[in-house]
């Protein structure tokens, strides 16, 4: 018995980008690829940002920055989704706006730390379904100049679907992210701010570090040290260069787990120093070789085992909470979901198929599931098949 | 009055490059595009290693392991330059083997630390001249199927010349250092240490401890961070694959300069916590942005200004120790030697002329070979031109 796969229904016929710097304009550009391409809507502070951004072609047309005060236009006739992709305290603001507008449609961020956001959807619950988003990508540069179609190729990009979070509204986030050329992850909201602090704010604060400690030395009358940086400092500190004002912000806005971050990288720094102050050839060898191991398991990127897919259906009831329980279940496992389909049977009861490329703990997911009260069925597609 | 710039003469007509792994392999790779390339002979201790380098071509030759105890065979009339590229250890105890050799050519090391093997040099001041070396280029890879020829294009190479160190011996290595493709620099021994610490030590164990924190925080039940990570940690831990063996030496070799570092590196990180915890937005901001203008500011790669050249020319006495003494006031002014030429004019006294490149301080230079002592005559070449 083997399904059909069906990618791409349904999909956004309208994208409204608020914010059109490096994410936003990419997110623009990365959209113009699809086929067929969503009309696309842009929204900036900046007049000159949003002029360039018509001008390369990122955006289809300008919508005035009072656009959620003008009547009517922004009904989800007319536009399907709403990218805001400004700095967090901007995106809490627009959250604001969006509610009062009676705006009905999908709408997401890109912030790098969600509760904050989440949180003021939440208390805003206006007419809209928001689903919180965080592109894993970046570039040390910013702004509309360093946009590009291609800056999500490759790169994970985390969606935190909450209780609330309606399955249809998701099933085609997924799907525009997805063509976007990036791969979702869902992941829960709270473990998401934690784990970013750790694999994202704490490495950026390090990398300033780094710099600023070769910057204090080199004025002290040393060696001009910089100069001589190779490239391995140079990698390490590339983002280093990113900007201050949004980094500011992340660090802010994640604070608490930023600060604990911190605390555990100079502890398990200093557990290092102090191999060394004690000539601990061994210990000084297990610790590197640990982390060279594990470095070195770090894929380049993420590949599946075979090109083969597979079909995971579970009944569900439809209703909100589905989606964020067995989306973040797949996320652990390792799995990927290439589409989301929904079939409803009933009112409330439907069929949800994920399917599914061949990587990941398929087994534990299974087991999982059926642990949390599913009953998943699992089989393989023929390729191109039915 | 202008003089004619003549690279390359007097270049080393054969090369036996000991330690034939990512570095020594490369050197010999990168030597294989001088022309006319010098004969190149490689040991290594182990066998296959030594198989694989003949054949890919990097080096002529197999000298034996025990070359040291061979008869004659190491005399400098076969070897001009001999390259030791083993670890630290393993070069101390090559230099003891050509000491009592009574090779009299050129000897270089490739050491990250150099404060060890230049001491064991000068221990055992045999025949031969001794000059440190580091380049500052790698990869998270190592071994011979690691080495490239182009490793070393557009990197600094260190060269620690010192009070007596001959300048012919250093004009010699300086062109055939060029001519693998990286530039030379000069840095005092002391400082090397000190410098090398803080620019690649401290960052490497930076990198380890990034994913040392990433990796428990993992096996505590969190997300599976890893996988989400994105180019900036891919790009900052990059370095901690490197080979822990290699590195466990070099942080023991330079353990109180990396021990130092490590402390100043928490101090700094530790610094900007408070500012965190105590929600300092300005305070956080001006340390971000100081660390982004820096790491902006660092050049991806050294380019002259123009391409035009000038000839400083000095009389001095020479006697070793002058060519330490010129070419490190070079290196701190981050002029770059092109090339360097010695006429004698008599027993002892000589113009040391040295072709710079259109970087660098270069009235900063002039006015400390003055306080040295020295009459620095400076002026543009000619293009081409005599």
């Amino acid at each position: 018995m083997s399904a059909t796969y069906r990618p791409g229904k349904d999909s956004f016929r309208s994208v409204l980008v608020i914010g059109l710097g490096l994410i936003g304009g990419s997110i623009a550009a990365a959209a113009r690829r699809i086929d067929p391409a969503p009309l696309l809507y842009g929204v900036d502070v900046d007049p000159e940002t949003l002029a360039v951004a018509i001008d390369r072609g990122l955006v289809d047309a300008a919508a005035q920055p009072d656009i959620a005060q003008s009547d009517g236009w922004l009904s989800d006739d007319e536009i399907d989704l709403i990218v805001l992709a400004t700095p967090v305290s901007q995106t809490v603001e627009w959250l604001e706006r969006l509610a009062v507008s009676g705006y009905r449609g999908v709408v997401t961020d890109v912030a790098s730390t969600k509760s904050r956001v989440v949180a003021a959807a939440a208390d805003r619950a206006g007419g809209f379904t928001f689903i919180g988003g965080h592109p894993m990508a970046g570039s040390e540069r910013s702004g509309i100049e360093a946009a590009h179609a291609d800056l999500f190729d490759g790169a994970y990009y985390i969606l935190t679907p909450g209780a609330a979070t309606d399955t249809n509204a998701f099933r085609r986030l997924h799907s525009f992210v997805s063509s976007l050329g990036a791969r979702v992850v869902s992941v829960d909201v709270s473990a998401h701010d934690e784990a970013v602090a750790i694999i994202s704010h704490v490495p950026h604060v390090a990398a300033a570090a780094l710099v600023e400690l070769a910057s204090a030395r080199a004025a002290e009358g040393g060696e001009d040290l910089l100069r001589l940086a190779a490239g391995g400092f140079k990698d390490m500190t590339r983002i280093a260069a990113g900007s201050a004002e949004l980094w500011t912000g992340i660090c802010l806005d994640n604070a608490d787990a930023v600060a604990t971050g911190l605390q555990r990288l100079c502890r398990v720094i200093g557990e290092f120093e102090e191999l060394i102050e004690s000539r601990d050839v061994d210990g000084i060898r297990t610790w590197l070789s640990r982390a060279a191991d594990v470095r070195r398991a770090l894929p380049a990127q993420w590949v599946p085992a075979t090109s083969r897919l597979s079909e995971l259906s579970l009944p569900v009831n439809d209703r909100p909470g589905v989606i964020s329980t067995v989306t973040t279940a797949v996320g652990r496992s390792g799995c990927n979901i290439e589409d989301i389909e929904i079939d409803h049977q009933s009112e409330d009861s439907a069929m949800l198929r994920l399917v599914l490329t061949d990587e990941g703990d398929i087994e534990g997911l299974l087991r999982e599931l059926h642990r949390a009260g599913f009953e998943p069925q699992f089989h393989s597609l023929e390729e191109g098949g039915e």
